[in-house]
């Protein structure tokens, strides 16, 4: 493949840096971690968005995550129907190979793909309602979250927008048959979390309240 | 949804923690990240697993990557049929809403999901080959990739289709339209990395040698 | 001494954290504990295991428990022949310098050294029968007290030994002359636990009954 | 054993309200760690004074750290005699069983048993030096560090003297056979770390400088 390229040299220096000096003070848990395998508490699902960092959040290192990253955080719903399903195949991993105990969807604010839903939804983005676009097609799974939010004024509804995101992959968790019986005998919790990036605050789901608190 | 449970104490107590130190320290650049938006150089597609920190690799921080993670680091081809596709629609996004200058594939050691594909293409994991197996079916996607191992001795076929999984996506990636374009325009360059977690090595593919090399 | 490293950094990160918060609200105790000395209530003995974590059980905070903690929780008989005694010097500490009202002995569940010491019991553990082996030599203390237990069915057989390590210690503990004479003039009392990490339970003896019952 | 006694009530309340919240909150993790087993990243050697508390500066949860406390934080010298030495017990299970990445010695400020060694090497505490003493013969491993800062000032030498516990520790614990190999051959890292218990300090030993430096 000609059209490979170089890796841009800030990288390369920021690289020997990393080797230089973090690599060398972690080596020995690093070979460890090659040599035991690992055994990740929790799966986070997060936000490939650029400002969204679950690692520094939680003051984790490596080791501590296993963390999938998609579009607005979304998990679709069960169907397995030998397709590929790159989010059921991570949730599928975390839960039955590695026996993670916890399940984090973390949702996040200005969310460019719930952004998009929302337009979509609104009848304001016809070229992601095109069967073409993927992240169209992707946000696809928010539709029905849109509906539980179309009442509230516009100040308001892109944020209860990026939390239905996070319920609606909570949800669809739940269609999973080995999330539900982990979830079930006590061996597997999920929790739903939304953070200000701008803000640095932090909400999760509160079932009691049917909403979101301040943690 | 009664199942959501309260984010583990222990959580909650480094959350605190980072608000009162690393977010005060970046609070300025946080909110004009937040408020004027993302706009990440480059879009990393690297593996869920916990051993594998980009960010720390290259001592990024909010804002820098547009990072998806998904089972082995892969890309699926371009197939615009209208289902769910989470990875094609974060490189659709990164592509032409992000307008990313750069796609770095990294790909790493001790991969499960590549073992799992290794396992199942050498007929010794028939639960991944049922069509249910989401995990299995997902790493159908490298299955190609295997057929240019197979020869290989034992102890360098594992490595081998790690770095076969890299090329697959990066071969995958340039069957999207618009990725091409971005190519062929010089507005998108592809990187193809693997990296050693436990001795902290990273290769890069070089297209001159067809092969990889020290970074 | 050349060999010593930096603390890791998400170490660092993680107690930065710390220091900005929970001793930012505890710090009038702190300082006040640190002016007028330590006055814990009670000395515990516990495991070195990472799964058992007394304070959290108990909700205790900074300056309340005098905590010893080794492999299996084992107290040794009294010896005071000159050596190196580093439990025997923490009980002695507890009960004569800090005058302590309670000593608990905190047993667990999976009690890796006391697999141990059962394994090498039965002879299938030569490596700790050598005299070089301090793990073997250190379970050495609980030998008595498998021949209590080692007629029992084999899924019964290393939860009693766990228990027989808290009551090994609850009589070594009693032939220290100045605990001894502490428990007689009321002083002191002693308490014997074995906590399940994985259920949550937590039974203590009872000299009723010559048993552990549920707490 | 008719003096055991049954646990005070207050900490059968506080057991009951853990049980009740942060066991429920958890229950899949602990249970996890229950049946696969401890994977603790590194070994703390602290004191068993009620005033530290190593997993609370650093934000850790059940799981995370294999902690061995005595008085004053020693490790004595290597002498495999066939005796009961606790201590190296608990180095050997964590390096040659668990393979633990780090040992992180953390001493402490207002140290008791650092005081009393320095009191005894004073001549001011014959009751430390009687052999039947556990607490003197115990501390006798930190008499030569007395030597490195008997020409100090008052004010600065218990201070000091409880660095140099940290230090004998570190050099005692290079004299373990399997610690030194770990340590040649990058499986294992050492760490020195002091904490000012009223102020919320943390020093660590920088061998560059030959002294301890602010974290």
């Amino acid at each position: 493949m000609t059209e490979i390229r170089p890796l841009p040299t800030y990288l390369v220096q920021r690289f020997h840096g990393w080797r230089a000096t973090t690599y060398q003070d972690n080596r020995a848990w690093y070979r460890r971690l090659a040599q035991s395998g690992q055994h990740p508490r929790a799966m986070v699902i997060s936000c490939c968005d650029s400002r969204v960092h679950v690692t520094s959040i939680f003051g984790a290192d490596e080791g501590e995550f296993f963390i999938h990253r998609n579009v607005a955080n979304l998990v679709p719903p069960y169907n397995p129907d030998g397709e590929y399903h790159g989010t059921s195949a991570a949730v599928e991993y975390a839960v039955t190979s590695l026996g993670v105990a916890h399940i984090v969807v973390l949702g996040h604010s200005n969310c460019g793909g719930v952004k998009g839903c929302h337009d979509m939804c609104r009848g304001h983005a016809p070229e992601l309602e095109e069967k073409s676009s993927f992240v169209g097609r992707w946000m696809d799974i928010l539709r029905p979250g849109f509906q539980a939010v179309a009442h509230l004024p516009e100040d308001e509804i892109l944020q209860a927008l990026e939390k239905q995101a996070v319920l609606t992959s909570l949800a669809n968790l739940l269609t999973f048959p080995f999330v539900k019986t982990a979830v079930d005998d006590d061996r597997l919790t999920l929790h739903g979390l939304w953070t200000d990036t701008g803000e640095g605050g932090l909400q999760q789901y509160d079932p009691a309240r049917d909403g979101f608190v301040e943690v």
